[in-house]
C-alpha cells in the first residue's frame, strides 16, 4: 500500500509564504498585524512555547507584544490585562498561554478575550460558533488538522472519524470540525470502553489524548488516516508511530506533523484579524 | 426482557409540580418569572407551539409576554425587539420561535439574545458553554433527553451513544451533553454510511433526524435505550415504535415522551433565570 507521510513542515511552509505576502501588503497599507501573548507565572515549557510563537511572528513581520505576569496574578488582574488588550486598537489577536496558575479562573480569563481577537480559539463563544459552522478562528490544533487533510486532498465526507480525546481546545473542536465536513464522528475518552474495537472502524483517527505512543497499530484498520495531535515530553506523539505507520495509508509524524501547522494557524488567524482593520 | 416505557408525562408532572412551588416562593418575594415569546410571521404550527408554551407558563403562574411581528419584519427590527427585551428587567427569558421568515438572519437574531435570558438555549455562546460543560440553559430538547435518563436512573457513563441528527438545537447539543456524561458519542447524519451498522453498537440511541418512523427495530441492538426526539406531522416520531419497542430495554413514546419534558425544561430555565433576580 502507498504510504503518505503528512508533512506538516511542507504545509506550514506553504501557509507561511502566503502569509508573508499578506503581511507585506497589510504593512504597505499601514496595518501591522500584532499578536499579544500573555504568560502567567514561571513555567519553562510555557515560556518556550510563547517564545516560539513570538519568533514565528517576527519572521513574518507580525508584531508580537509579550506580556509576562507574576505567578501571584489574580483572576481580576488577568481579566483587567485582557480587557486592556481588547480595547487596544493596535492589537489584533490575544493569546493567553495555557496553563495559568491554580488560583486563576482560566475559563473566565479565556472568555474575557473579545471574540474578534480570539485568534487562538479558546472562548466559549468561539467554540460555539465553530461547532455551529461559522467560527472564524477555530482552535489552532483542530484547524491545523483540517488544513493538513485539505492540503493532501483527504476528504472527510462520509468517513468514519474517531477522535480520541475531548479537551475544549482539541478533542471537542476537532470533532465538531470533522462533523461539519460530513464525517460521522465518534468522540472517545478515558471512560470509553473497547477503544480498540471502536478504532478498528475508523477511516480517520485523531489522537489527542496526551498519552505517549498510546495508539497501537493493531488497533487501527488498514488504510486509516492517522493524525497525531499529541505532544508529550521528549517530542513523542500519542500514536505509536512505527506500528501505526505499517497499517495507515497516511500519517503525521511527531515532530513535524500537526505541531508546525498549529503555529501557522495562529499566525494566519492573526493576519486575518488584522486584515479586517483595512 | 423487561420493557421500560419512558413516560415523559410523568417526568414532566414531577418537574412542573416542583416548579409550581418555586414560582409561588418567587412571587412571595416579589419576583414573577416572565418569559417573552417572539413569533415572526404567520406559520400555523409555530403559532400553536407558542400558544402551548404560553399556556404552560400560565398554568404555573409564569407570566408570558407574547410578541407577534409581521412576516415582513427585517433582521434589524427583530434585533431591536430582542435588544429591548434584553434590557427589560421584568423579562427573565426570551424565546424566539423557529423558523423565522426567509429574509431574516436567524442566527444573528438568536445570537442577539442575552446569554442570561437564553432559556431556550439557542445562542452560539450558550451552545459553547454547554459543550464545554458549564452551560446553564442547554437547548431544551437535549436537556429533556438528559432529564429523562436521569429520572429513570439510566446512566450514560461508558455507554456507546449514537445520535442521529446534527442540528444546532438538537443533535449537536445532545451529543455534547452525552459526552459530558462520559458516554462515547457518535454523531450521525444524512451523509453517514452504514447507519444500521453504527446503530447496532449503540447502548443509547437518540433519534433527531426529522424523518417519520425512520429508525427500524432491526437496526438497533437488543436492550438499547431509545430516545425519540422526532416530531413529525401527525404526531409521529423518528423511530418506528413497534419494531424498536421489541428490541429496546427502554423507549420514549411519541407523543408523551420527549415532547412534554422539552416544554418543562423551558419553564424550568425561565424559573431558574428569575430566581437569579432575588
Amino acid at each position: 500500500m502507498e504510504k503518505l507521510i503528512l508533512d506538516g513542515k511542507a504545509v506550514s511552509k506553504d501557509i507561511r509564504s502566503n502569509l508573508a505576502v499578506r503581511v507585506e501588503e497589510l504593512q504597505s497599507k499601514g496595518v501591522t498585524p500584532c499578536l499579544a501573548t500573555i504568560l502567567v507565572g514561571e513555567n519553562p515549557s510555557s515560556e518556550t512555547y510563547v517564545k516560539m510563537k513570538g519568533n514565528a511572528c517576527k519572521k513574518l513581520g507580525i508584531q508580537s507584544e509579550r506580556i509576562h505576569l507574576s505567578s501571584e496574578t489574580t483572576t481580576e488582574e488577568l481579566v483587567d490585562t485582557i480587557n486592556k488588550l481588547n480595547h487596544d486598537d493596535a492589537v489584533h489577536g490575544i493569546l493567553l498561554q495555557h496553563p495559568v496558575p491554580e488560583q486563576i479562573d482560566e475559563r473566565k480569563a479565556f472568555d474575557t478575550i473579545a471574540i474578534e481577537k480570539d485568534v487562538d480559539g479558546v472562548t466559549s463563544t468561539g467554540y460555539g460558533q465553530t461547532a455551529l459552522g461559522f467560527g472564524e478562528y477555530p482552535s489552532c490544533t483542530p484547524a491545523a488538522i483540517m488544513t493538513i487533510l485539505d492540503y493532501y486532498d483527504i476528504s472527510a465526507e462520509g468517513k468514519n472519524a474517531v477522535v480520541v480525546g475531548r479537551s475544549p481546545i482539541l478533542g471537542k473542536p476537532v470533532s465538531a470540525l470533522l462533523l461539519n465536513e460530513n464525517a460521522t464522528v465518534t468522540t472517545c475518552h478515558s471512560r470509553t470502553k473497547d477503544l480498540p474495537d471502536i478504532l478498528k472502524r475508523a477511516d480517520i483517527v485523531v489522537a489527542a489524548i496526551g498519552k505517549p505512543s498510546f495508539i497501537q497499530g493493531e488497533w487501527i484498520k488498514d488504510g486509516a488516516v492517522v493524525l497525531d495531535a499529541g505532544y508529550n515530553k521528549g517530542n513523542i506523539g500519542d500514536v505509536d508511530y512505527d506500528s501505526c505507520y505499517e497499517k495507515a495509508s497516511a500519517i503525521t509524524p511527531v515532530p513535524g506533523g500537526v505541531g508546525p501547522v498549529t503555529i501557522s494557524m495562529l499566525l494566519k488567524h492573526t493576519v486575518d484579524a488584522a486584515a479586517k482593520k483595512l
